[in-house]
């Protein structure tokens, strides 16, 4: 029996199945070693924010890595009779062989930017899009949700307390990764530190309480367990007139290290008061008050603004889930191919307009204002572009009016090479690494942008080359 | 390198840490065999709906078999320094010895019925809690949601399609298995075909056409390669002008044996009626129209309701994430101990009304009306009660003076026993015969409970003794 850890699961079948019947086409047409350029971008933040944190990249690596069919997948996929057996002879011998750049994990990130561009043989680079967008989708949303209600809380601890209502262990362990890159300091999710050192943190429930013969009973057993950390939960029958008080005699009886409170119920303004005022006449000041109920970052925000005295909030399912938008729509498109040794860019068009697609092998840069050290807009522009000598415009794709002079900025390539022809090229870092780089992003992204309503939208624009290039193929798209 | 399945992975760390607080103090207090009896239910049906849909328990079931601690898991626990060495040599030898009931997956269910009833040590009832949680309330939730898409396509078929949208790996693959028990007839997700025999379906993606000099060419090849099932996307380009023409060219020259088209963007309404006269006209008006663009329930009640000329739906991250409720609120929590081997009742009291909780060892049934065949009501009675012989009264447990009599009804009991002193004994039943056992259980409720507004609410009542045994309760508790 293996442990929990993706590192030892085989997701390869983990695919949606017309990924299958496309790579046995090409496979079939002998198109498989054509060369394609993927991009893995999203078109909206959620919540109406003003940015995402990107997540999830080292679990992609894991499952490049793992990519593999087994004896029985092979079987299984020839029970379905409609592969060729050349193809699942193919299959067998499968491992990844294409070039990735990714943006680094904890990286500020704004829509129709590439997050991630493969190449490679199609019949590659198209088999990865399910579990790439499963993993980089959950893992964002995610980052980007905790982040949110971190930045709410003002300085205050926020702690991922939602595994009991997350879409599976997956989302409960991932889930609890990305809320730590998005600024949680710890979870409840044991697993989580096992596997990624994050702190894992948690006290006792109301059946604790209620095994007991009293609330004082439980509270004072409790404490002589752990004197270390002593957080005792208050509201089991009734938070000012029980739990509070209990919790009162037994650090007065018992002197633990670290003393604590946690309210799970009721009005956590008024409650979180009156209990601040009850510890400090009895000389309790340095005692915490945790809250844990139903917060997402417009409650957090309340509560701080009405002056609760909650030093720390545990938040689980509106977190977990990201239940207020629970979908981060990251695509994965198609951008070019490569005939006879040259890049043919693609287009998709569409009915609906948001879904075109940018075309081109590219790369994205963010422009820092090197006087205040700020994030001024990301520009995309095809991969052999040079970046023009300052000053240079940049201008907004659709209104081309809205042009901006860039001088005194430094300008920084955001995709690294994670993989070249399937090798692994990338030193990932550490999770602190990430979830200190990501704070230091945002740092550097303007006040504006982090607003909840009506955050300042950040300006993602493209090249004159790219520019030019994409409007001629809709052109030409347009007339065919 | 294992492949994917919740049956390979050890999954006992992946727990709230207060539950190894909790069992560390139980232990170390010499209550670790102290029997309880604890209930997981819920509290509100997603989307303001008029039942749930109960699905999970044969992953509960794993995880309850599976349930150890490594070696390194103890290292790691040690490692805290907060855990006794007695604790932890016992966990070494940890194997699950509780009695567990459960109502069978697939059942429609209802607000604050035990849907599992754990009896045993309380070291290990309580331990279990947050995978139960998780397990329960992520297929709980995705069968409910799926079901509602299902009844809102009037016998149209529903397949699922969200892997991408996930929320996680385990989120996509047990999503599939929770949706094809509520009624969806196959799924995107090749593995879920692999490991529950759910059929995987699809066939192509924008990027396959896009890669050919024209949607003629993608078309015509992918007719070649499949002429047993030859549905082909229509809308790279343009549905109508272009997407349409080409497929039925294809048709025309390659006759394959199945054939449809699939939209994926615009107007599906207006697009599948176009589509539909184009295709008929053609000659083939046995070719079924796909479509899969962000569908759900009342979506698909929508086009439905103006004549869309659709066939089968393709629903992605509004099912997979149940997306306009993502959170189904299972809780678990203390009902009884044993002192003395008496059965001891325990209430959990709360600021929040709905919170208070319905305490004692439980059974629960479910009574049939002979003449209709139709469910009534259900009733919560304590598991020593016998059901009175009929004509009974059954009342509301809030408003007492609603009472209705009862009689030419069959009452059945609704859960089942499952293990019993950590001994499986329940003959886990396929997912086929749990998919057809749901829609039998549905058939069997009246047609109110089944509107999206305003559905009827289905009578949970608690038996005679069972409610004075809880308010007498609720009365100690505040007098005291």
């Amino acid at each position: 029996m293996k442990n929990y850890s993706s590192k030892n699961i085989n997701h390869t079948l983990l695919t949606d199945f017309y990924e299958l019947t496309m790579a046995n086409g090409y496979f079939e047409l002998g198109k498989k070693d054509e060369i394609a350029y993927f991009d893995l971008f999203f078109r909206k933040v959620p919540d109406e924010g003003g940015f995402a944190i990107f997540a999830g990249l080292e679990q992609v690596v894991e499952y490049l890595e793992n990519l593999s069919f087994t004896e029985e997948d092979i079987e299984f996929l020839r029970s379905k009779n409609c592969f060729s057996e050349a193809f699942l002879d193919y299959l067998r011998d499968f491992r990844f062989e294409c070039d990735v750049w990714a943006i680094p994990e904890g990286t500020p990130v704004f829509p129709y930017e590439p997050l991630i561009t493969v190449r490679g043989p199609i019949i590659q680079a198209q088999f990865i899009e399910t579990f790439l967008l499963l993993t980089v989708n959950h893992q964002t949303l995610i980052a980007t949700k905790a982040n949110r209600i971190v930045r709410a809380a003002q300085g205050r601890t926020v702690m991922e307390f939602g595994s009991r209502r997350a879409q599976g262990a997956d989302a409960a362990v991932y889930g609890a990764r990305a809320a730590y890159i998005g600024g949680c300091i710890g979870t409840a999710c044991t697993i989580a530190e096992r596997i990624f050192n994050i702190p894992a943190l948690g006290t006792m429930a109301h059946s604790w309480v209620q095994t007991f013969d009293s609330e004082y009973e439980a509270f004072s057993k409790f404490a002589d367990l752990y004197p270390d950390n002593c957080v005792l939960l208050v509201d089991t029958y009734d938070v000012l007139r029980s739990g509070i008080p209990n919790a009162i005699r037994v650090f007065n009886e018992k002197k633990p290290k670290k003393m604590g409170i946690r309210i799970d119920s009721g009005d956590v303004t008024y409650l979180s008061r009156k209990a601040r005022q009850m510890l400090d006449e009895a000389g309790y000041p340095d005692c915490s008050i945790v809250a844990s109920n139903s917060f997402d970052e417009y409650i957090v925000r309340g509560v701080v603004n009405e002056g609760a005295c909650i030093d720390s909030f545990g938040v689980g399912e509106r977190l977990i889930t990201a239940k207020s938008q629970p979908v981060f729509g990251g695509v994965y498109k198609l951008a070019a191919v490569e005939e006879n040794g040259e890049i043919v860019p693609k287009i998709k068009v569409s009915e609906n307009i948001e879904k075109i697609t940018t075309p081109g092998f590219k790369k994205v840069y963010r422009l820092y204002d090197r006087e205040s050290g700020k994030a001024t807009a990301d520009l995309v522009a095809l991969a052999d572009e040079k970046i023009p000598e300052e000053p240079f415009e940049i201008f907004d794709e659709e209104h081309v009016w809205k042009r901006k002079i860039i001088e005194n900025h430094e300008c920084r390539e955001l995709q690294v090479p994670v993989f070249e022809k399937g090798k692994l090229v990338y030193d990932l870092p550490g999770l602190e690494e990430i979830k200190r780089f990501c704070q230091e992003q945002i740092d550097m992204l303007w006040e504006e942008l982090k607003r909840f309503e009506n955050p300042h939208k950040y300006y993602v624009d493209l090249s004159q080359d790219l520019w030019n290039l994409k409007n001629d193929l809709l052109q030409t798209h347009k007339q065919g």
